[in-house]
């Protein structure tokens, strides 16, 4: 689409990847709660499809292009979980998916996409070779790329994790989520500026990755300081679509140390019994933070993925 | 109660424990059924309360009893699950637990157990120490003694598990648990017996820890010929209660090495996203050691627990 989502846009989309896509649970911890001083819903997108949101992005994109377009194929470039999730739904609507991935991408993350058949390109580790290098594969098979969050169908599907969240616990005054490209963000945004306007929006973002509280700050889309994170899905800048809705819709955006989010990741792993990614628990890290403006209130997070390598994990 | 529970014994304790335990997800995936061959659903009991099954049978143990009995608290001997099940259970009707422990048991069970205001009475590690001082805390006390599985009560309580799953699965054609005194694997037999009564009940024990499949051979209780396994949760014997569910209701069990066992464990945490402890593991570890028995089947299988410790994983 070529608009900000609509709430009949998003909840038509809901209808249209359910098919394809998990109905994620909600979890909570009576112990969590004590320690947080609140209460809180976690949205579980690592119990997802590929283990991430990305999922739901993905699919709605390429489930809203024409025949014509999905049989030509669709390309990506990605070293992280919006590549499978573009191979999962090309593999979903029969197609092809051309991933372009980064020479020195690991191991675990060009299976994953061989396994859901993608047919990846490597190309030098940088943007230039990235873009170049998706070009090259438009111009030879007519394949439509779709960007990993600056897209509005993609900011669609990714709101639907949210109205799964809202229709659950309808009570919520707060919804948080992590901020990278602002996908995911701003997707959470929309769907509770529609479905429960009183509650607030608030991100999680890593020092070590600073580049949206200061475009929320500057309003204008900035670069990080420096990037310096444990939590690699939030390593990029903001689009011009994603920061359009972020501006209008976000309340707030907290910062967090990487002493914090492996902190707060462990408190996860150990209370709720699932695997989460770092980049999931930068928001919980961020209201652990700042605990006295969460005091007993109801607050929902979404964890977004469950791809770690176990053998290395940072506790 | 004093007789094998009924369905009707086993629906009533179901709606009894309904507002104390979570629903817990049954999850799958695509990978896991592709590796696995055959269709698998797991019943997710390491995100029940307390992380594992255990809370279910507990809770009813203890709401059977009187208000005369409840007042006067409620006693155990436990270094693992159903120890913090008794402490969660006495905690919801308002009254004391008295948890019996070894002197040497791990820092975190006991203070699982202080977390849910258990009192811990210390023993020396033995069987017989610990049964000693149970009775002199029932002699100072007048609280009531719940045996962790040789309890028709208990068993009641874990069975609804496998009620849940097969609500939610009603064709599946085999139901897997793991087994230990049997507490859970002789609730599922009975559950799937009433329920889905051409469905198997197959489980899974480690070779570590075999004294169920002689016993299930020999037809008397027996002891296991060495106890050497990762699988914590499944050391015990079979009690009298147990063992005679067991042989009338389960049609196999199949044994598996340590190796398997963490293999299977690694592929879950990997694949659903999910911790779940070693015991779990393993009636998935026998699905996979003998695939061709379960080849183009739907499979249930009950996951346990969650409760590891994260600092010292085995991969």
């Amino acid at each position: 689409m070529n608009h900000i989502p609509s709430l009949t846009d998003i909840l038509a989309t809901h209808e249209k990847i359910k098919p394809y896509i998990i109905h994620t649970p909600v979890l909570s911890s009576e112990k969590i709660n004590e320690l947080a001083g609140c209460e809180v819903f976690f949205k579980c997108e690592n119990l997802q499809k590929i283990g991430a949101f990305k999922a739901r992005g993905g699919m709605n994109a390429v489930l809203s292009l024409s025949p014509e377009e999905q049989q030509k194929g669709i390309t990506t470039h990605s070293s992280g979980n919006h590549a499978q999730a573009i191979a999962l739904a090309a593999k979903a609507v029969h197609t092809k998916a051309y991933i372009v991935m980064p020479r020195n991408a690991p191991e675990i993350k060009k299976s994953g996409v061989k396994y859901l058949n993608g047919e990846i390109i490597e190309c030098e580790p940088t943007l230039e070779a990235r873009e170049t290098t998706v070009q090259q594969v438009i111009d030879r098979t007519g394949a439509t790329f779709i960007h990993p969050f600056n897209n509005y169908d993609v900011i669609a599907g990714q709101a639907t994790a949210a109205v799964e969240l809202i229709n659950e616990v309808n009570t919520l005054q707060v919804i948080m989520a992590p901020v990278g490209g602002g996908g995911l963000l701003s997707g959470t945004a929309l769907a509770t500026h529609y479905l429960l306007p009183d509650a607030e929006v608030i991100a999680g973002e890593p020092e070590g990755a600073a580049d949206a509280i200061l475009s929320f700050k500057s309003g204008k889309i900035e670069k990080a300081p420096y990037i310096k994170t444990i939590a690699d899905g939030l390593l990029t800048n903001l689009g011009d679509k994603t920061f359009e809705i972020i501006r209008a819709y976000v309340k707030d955006i907290i910062t967090v140390s990487e002493e914090e989010i492996v902190a707060a990741m462990k408190l996860v792993w150990e209370q709720l019994k699932i695997v989460i990614e770092p980049s999931s628990a930068v928001p919980f890290a961020a209201l652990l933070k700042q605990k006295e403006r969460f005091a007993g209130k109801q607050v929902g997070i979404i964890l977004t993925g469950g791809n770690v390598d176990l053998g290395s994990l940072p506790f």
